[in-house]
This record gives structure tokens, sequence and C-alpha cells, in this order.
């Protein structure tokens, strides 16, 4: 049985590494701060004090770590996974990362015989902790082939969907669908409000059709509550959307739509509501207007 | 049983016609092409030489007009609906109009004892063909009781939303939530076609979550065929959209994506393609860009 590696035991990565241990897998865990690996020893895990140690005792390495630079620390930086993989071995990076960084990373690791998949994940934490998360995988096909096993103890839906990059690209339109969706669930919510048509009637009635969302069934009727809890955080949507507007510009694609989102959250987040869910749009454009 | 009047047999008014009269109700038919009333004599249908007429024989008089002024003519106007309707009769519109175009018909029709319900559709000529539109209904709710089984020969989902005006609102409401939706599938396919992300794969790994909607599982595939042909005309969305914008601006309500999507649809109606379906959109995203 593969050995695997599991690096960044946060909000995702700890649900997720609980998976891989209950599907019978050797784990070694490595988290920046230490306290946090706790659950997983507990629960069977080897502590490793650096991604390279946890590299060195693993075949497949597991990184879902924050962002672009935290990636590029625990695979590429000092002590990272590069200097402790054997020739053969895997890194699957499950972060959401940039593509272009994603294949910078992978080109290092290639020069010492090191495979990798960009395998980032749509579902949140209650996807990470039912295990039900989407994972759109990019890399070789045969590495995908043999690492499927591991994800499968994570996800559901689960789609090999091209080459090195692809997987991090698929999460970027993910998002990009995600939030411009969102804009449209607020404007009809708020021009409902503002018109007197009950919102959730107005819900009732259009969800079924050519309008329907996932974002309009489940978040329009948290918008109509008032509910502003997480589901999925404005802090991490807009990291997201960053670097999708990042590479939509290294690719000098105009994305407008997304764009504006972007910079109705940035109200958001200047109203101290960045970890609020992001259903908290509404809000942004709320403010624009002069609801009674 | 109830006798119906109906003006206005195109392309959706035709077959709405032909299922009231399938249903076996009595229908008197007006339509300002005359030659355009003959499928519905047919059928079995008498005809009127004016609205007014249609009316002096109908318990419920139906519209399904182009637009605003359309709607006027044919029940305020000269030779209208109001000038032969009894007391007590009902006017029911669906056509798409303005919502505060609706309440002041409205209370031209009541200061003459008839009673008034907009009754917009949604579902397209293929719904009003398989008589299963979407059917947003404001109006009292005994008027919307009596008139609920010819809305039910033509519908599917009927829901009463509210009070005179507020089906229009609703209508309003599901156009802007396809219309910004639309856009969500379009920046996301142009995103994963610029990138080398096989477009298929995008939809398949992102439709079943959080990222879905009637449009991305609609549109998006049509749109990676390259095929432009309708479902729903551009010019009848800028339609739509110039009314939701209309009235958002009557209640002083920013809709900016609403806004954006009514600017992209002008390039395509610049470039002659306002009888394409709405999927024609992403043309308008990548003249901005430099597809290869």
């Amino acid at each position: 049985m593969e050995r695997i590696g599991f690096i960044g035991l946060g909000i995702m990565g700890t649900p997720m590494c609980l998976h891989v241990l209950e599907a019978g897998y050797p784990v070694t865990v490595y988290n920046r701060t230490a306290v946090k690996m706790q659950p997983l020893l507990k629960a069977g895990a080897a502590a490793a004090p650096t991604p390279k140690a946890a590299a060195q005792r693993a075949d497949i390495v597991i990184t879902m770590v924050t962002d672009t630079a935290d990636a590029q620390q625990v695979i590429i930086g000092e002590d990272g996974i590069v200097h402790g993989a054997a020739p053969g071995s895997v890194v699957i990076d499950m972060s959401t990362i940039s593509p272009s960084a994603t294949r910078m990373i992978a080109a290092e690791l290639q020069q010492k015989g090191i495979d990798m998949l960009d395998a980032p994940v749509s579902g949140g934490d209650s996807g990470a902790m039912a295990g039900t998360l989407a994972i759109m995988a990019g890399g070789k096909k045969p590495v995908f082939d043999r690492c499927l096993p591991v994800l499968q103890s994570m996800g559901k839906t689960i789609t090999h969907v091209g080459d090195q990059g692809m997987g991090q690209t698929a999460k970027l339109c993910n998002q990009i669908l995600v939030a411009v969706t969102n804009m449209a669930v607020c404007e009809a919510l708020s021009f409902a409000r503002k018109a007197g048509l009950d919102p959730d009637l107005m819900i009732e009635a259009t969800r079924n059709g050519a309008a329907g969302s996932w974002q309009l069934a489940n978040l329009g009727p948290k918008m109509v509550q008032r509910d502003f809890a997480p589901g999925f955080m404005v802090d991490l949507q807009q990291k997201d959307l960053r670097l999708a507007l990042e590479t939509a510009r290294e690719m000098k694609l105009p994305v407008p739509g997304t764009s504006l989102v972007n910079q109705l959250f940035l109200s958001c987040q200047a109203k101290g509501e960045g970890r609020e869910g992001t259903q908290a749009l509404i809000k942004a454009l709320e403010r624009l207007a002069a609801h009674s």
C-alpha cells in the first residue's frame, strides 16, 4: 500500500487527512503549527518535523495549504518536499494556487524524477468532512490512475481534466462560475425586495427553470433569512478570484463580470465581513442603494 | 365554461392559444396581422376584427404581445379591450412589460369594473408548444383562483406571486438571473478555452457542484459546439433587460451585473446576432480578447 505524506492540516486538510487514514493508508503528517497535528496523531498518523522529512517516509505526498507562496514553500522551499522525496514518488497539490506557478513547481520536481498532480477541490469544509469533495486533477494520466484510490478516499466526483496546471485552471473556472452566478442571485433578490415582491416566492417561481442555479437554491434562502454564516468565506473567495484575475491578465483575457464581483466583495472586506459566507455579497449591493 | 378572448398570435401566443382551445374553452382571437389567425380558426376559434370585439365575446381576455406599448394599445387604446369587456370580466396580460405600466393599465380597467392579472411566462417557444411554461401571476387571489384552470392549460409551474405588477416583477427577476448567470458561463468557458482546458471537461467537472446552473448545463454545451440557434433570442433578452434596467432606475437600485450583460449583448446586436440565441453572449466576450 502506498505510504502517504500529508502537509497542511487546516479546516480542509484535517478532515481530508482523516479520510486517508480511515482508508487504511500509513500517513505521515507535517503542519507549520505543530499542535494541529494532534488529532491526526491520535488517529494513527506519524509526525514529521519538516515537509522534507514527511516526504522521506512517503510514496505520495499531499499538500493542502492556503496560497501559491505556501505551496512553493512546502514543496520546493528550504526543507521542502523536493529535498526528501524519492524519484518515482508523486506530489499531489490539492491547494488552490496559480496554474502558472503550478507548472513551475512541477518542472522543478520533474528534474528530480518526482511526478506531480494539481488536484484542487470544491465542496468546502462540509464536503471535506463528508468525503464528498469534487476533485479536478491535472497531470499525466498514469500518475492520475495511480493516485485515484487515494483521491477517492477524500472525494466523490473526481475528474482528470488534462495536463499539469489544468486542475488549477478548472478550479478557477469553477470559482468564476460560483462568483458571477452569486451576483445574479444578489441582484435578483435586491430587485425583488426593493419592488416589494416576496423573495421566497421569487425563488420558488424561478428556481426550476432557465434561471435556476445551485447558488439561487442554496445561497438565496440564506440571503433572505439574513444568515451570513459560512459556507465558503468571502476572504477565501477573494483569494481565488485574485488568482483567476491574475491568470486572466497573464492570458490578456477580459473577464468583466468576474472583475465586478471581485470589486463588490472588496466592500464586504472593507466592512469587516471577510469571514462571513459569500452570500454576504448581497450586502455590498444593498450598500449601493437605499434599502429601507 | 368561461369564454376566452386571445389577443396576440405570435411565436408564443399561437401555441398557447391552441392549448386553451384543446382544453375545450370557446375562444375568440384577434391579431394585428390577420393571416396569423388562420391556424387558430382552423382549430375552432372565432375571429374578431378588433380587441374590443374579442372582449365583447369573452369572460377572460388573454393578451400575449411584444412590449409595453403593444399591451397598452390592445388593452386601453382605441378599439381596445377596455371598450368591450363587461364588468366582472378579467384581462390576463401574459406579455412581459413594465411593472409600473401594468399597474396603470390595471387601474384603468378597474374603473370599468374589469379585473386584471399580470401573468408573464418563462420557458420559450418550446415551453409554449409543450404546454410546460412557468407562469408568474400577480393580482387578487380570488381572480387568480378563477383563472387558474385556464393558466393550467398553458403552463406547468404556476405561482401566484403577489398583487398586480408582481408577476412582471418576478419575470424581470427571472431575466436578471438568466442574464447574469449566462455571463458566468461565458467567462468560465472563455477562460477554459484560452488556458487550453477542454471546455467539455470543465463543464463536466463543475456542473454538479456550487458552480452549477441551468445556463451552464444547457447553454454551455451549445457555446462549445458553436451552436447559436435560438432558444431564446438576444433581441428579446435585450428587451427584457431594458425593462429590468428601467424598473431598477425607477427604484434607484444599482444592478451593475445586469447592466454589464446588457452592454455586452449590444455588441451581439451591433454584429447582427440579435436573432441568435442568448448563448451568443460568449461571442461578445471573445471579441474583447484575442482568441486564436
